[in-house]
C-alpha cells in the first residue's frame, strides 16, 4: 500500500499543478473530485492514478495511492474534505463520422460549456466543437457541469475555420443564431446534418461566423432580453435534434 | 461629500452583513455589484444607498457616499475590486393577475434560479414562485445569473401548498416533470393558463408535486440521461409559450 504523506512529493507537485490549463495541457492529464465522476472516468478507460485519502475506504474496483489529508486538500477545490481524486488522462476522441455538431466560438463561461456539453450528449448529438478561444473542457467548473457526459460525446477543439471546413465537408447545414435578418426558429426546417453556432455570452457570434452561416435564426421571445447561451443552445438543439 | 474609512462605521458593518440571507430578511435589503444592474435597480425604484469607490467618478445621477478601497473589497464578493456597489431595498412585487407561473420546489443551485428568472421574463411568463426550501432570490450569484430579470418579473416565496392553491384558485393547469406515466412533451397541447413545476437538481420533483399535477410530461431525450433543471425549465417554457 503506497502512502504519500509529504507536500514535496514529485507526483504531488506535479498533480497540484494541474488546477491550471498549461500543465493539464503539457501533460495530457486533469483532475475529477465527484464519486460518480470518478466512475465515469474509470470506465472510459482514463483513470491515470486513484488518490484515496488515508483512512478512507477504497469503493472503487481498482488500485490506488492513498494520501495525508493535507495533500487531498491540495489537490482539491472542494470546501468540502474529498475521500477520492482522480488523475485522469485526457480523452483519446475517435470522430470518424458526425451528423449534428455544435460549434461554441468563445464562449467563456465553464458552467456554460459544461451545460452545452451535458445537454448535447442527452439530445444525441454527435460531437462539440470548441474554438480555441473558448474556455478549457478540462476545468473543474466545466466537468462538473458536463456532469462526465464528455466521456460519451467527443469535444474537439480547433481553430475556427479549420472546424468550419471540417464541418462543411461532412455537409452539414450550418445554422447561426442572430436577431437580425433571421427566420423565427420555429418555422426553421429540421435536416440530417447540421452545425449551429453558439457565441460569447457578451458579444454573440463573430461577424464572420454570422456571414459564414447557410441560415440565420431567432428564438422567439417576449421581452427583448438575451437568453443564456446555454439556455439558446438547448432550446436550437431539442427544436432540430 | 459623505465619505466613510472607517470599517468600524456602523452603516459598513450593517452592510457588510447582508452577505447572509438573515440578515438580507432582517434590514430587507440586499448588495447589487454590477454596473448594469445597478441601473436596473435605480429604474426599478429599489436603490437605497450608492456606494463609491473613493477616487472613482459617479457615473449615476444619484447622490452616493464614498468609501475607502478596504470598505469596498469588505463588501463585495468579486475577486476585481468594485467600483460601485448598490445597496438595494427588496422589490415589493405587485401581483393582481397571472397566466403563465413557473413554480421552483426546492431547486438550491442559485445560478439555476437565476437563469430561471431571466429566461421566465424573456418568454413573457408572468411570476416565479419559490417554495421556501429553494435558494435565495437575493443571493449574489442568483442575482447575477438572473441579469436583473427579477426588477421586472415578480419572484415570491411560499409554502408550497399555498402555491398550489394560489395557482390552482386562478384555473392554471399543473404540468409536472417526470419520467414515468408521463407525455412527450412535444405532443402535449398549450393552454392559455399553465403553471410549470420543477424540482430539485438532485431529485427531481416530489412525490407530492407530481401527484398534483394536472398533467405529466418528459422531455424527448435520445440518451438517458437528466438535464440540467434550468435548461429542462427553458425548454418547457418555450413550447408552452
Amino acid at each position: 500500500m503506497e502512502v504519500i504523506k509529504s507536500l514535496e512529493n514529485n507526483k504531488i507537485k506535479l498533480w497540484g499543478k494541474l488546477n491550471q490549463k498549461k500543465y493539464r495541457d503539457r501533460y495530457n492529464l486533469f483532475i475529477v473530485q465527484e464519486r460518480h465522476l470518478i466512475e465515469e472516468a474509470i470506465k472510459a478507460n482514463c483513470l491515470d492514478t486513484l488518490i484515496v485519502r488515508e483512512g478512507v475506504n477504497n469503493i472503487f474496483e481498482v488500485d490506488c495511492i492513498y494520501v495525508s489529508e493535507a495533500i487531498i486538500k491540495k489537490l482539491s477545490d472542494n470546501v468540502s474534505l474529498n475521500d477520492y481524486i482522480a488523475i485522469c488522462k485526457m480523452v483519446d476522441y475517435k470522430v470518424d463520422n458526425f451528423k449534428k455538431v455544435i460549434i461554441l466560438e468563445k464562449v467563456q463561461d465553464p458552467g456554460n460549456v459544461g451545460t452545452i456539453i451535458r445537454t448535447a450528449y442527452s439530445f444525441g448529438y454527435d460531437l462539440v466543437y470548441l474554438t480555441e478561444d473558448s474556455c478549457d473542457l478540462y476545468n473543474q467548473k466545466t466537468i462538473q457541469a458536463s456532469q462526465g457526459a464528455f466521456f460519451h460525446i467527443p469535444v474537439l477543439r480547433d481553430k475556427f475555420e479549420n472546424i468550419i471546413s471540417k464541418v462543411k465537408e461532412k455537409g452539414c447545414k450550418l445554422i447561426a443564431t442572430d436577431l437580425e435578418n433571421s427566420n423565427y426558429l420555429s418555422k426553421s426546417k429540421k435536416v440530417d446534418k447540421l452545425a449551429i453556432m453558439l457565441g460569447n455570452e457578451g458579444q454573440g457570434l463573430s461577424k464572420k461566423a454570422i456571414l459564414t452561416a447557410d441560415e440565420r435564426v431567432k428564438i422567439e421571445m417576449d421581452n427583448f432580453e438575451s437568453l443564456n447561451v446555454a439556455i439558446a443552445a438547448a432550446i436550437l438543439m431539442y427544436h432540430y435534434r
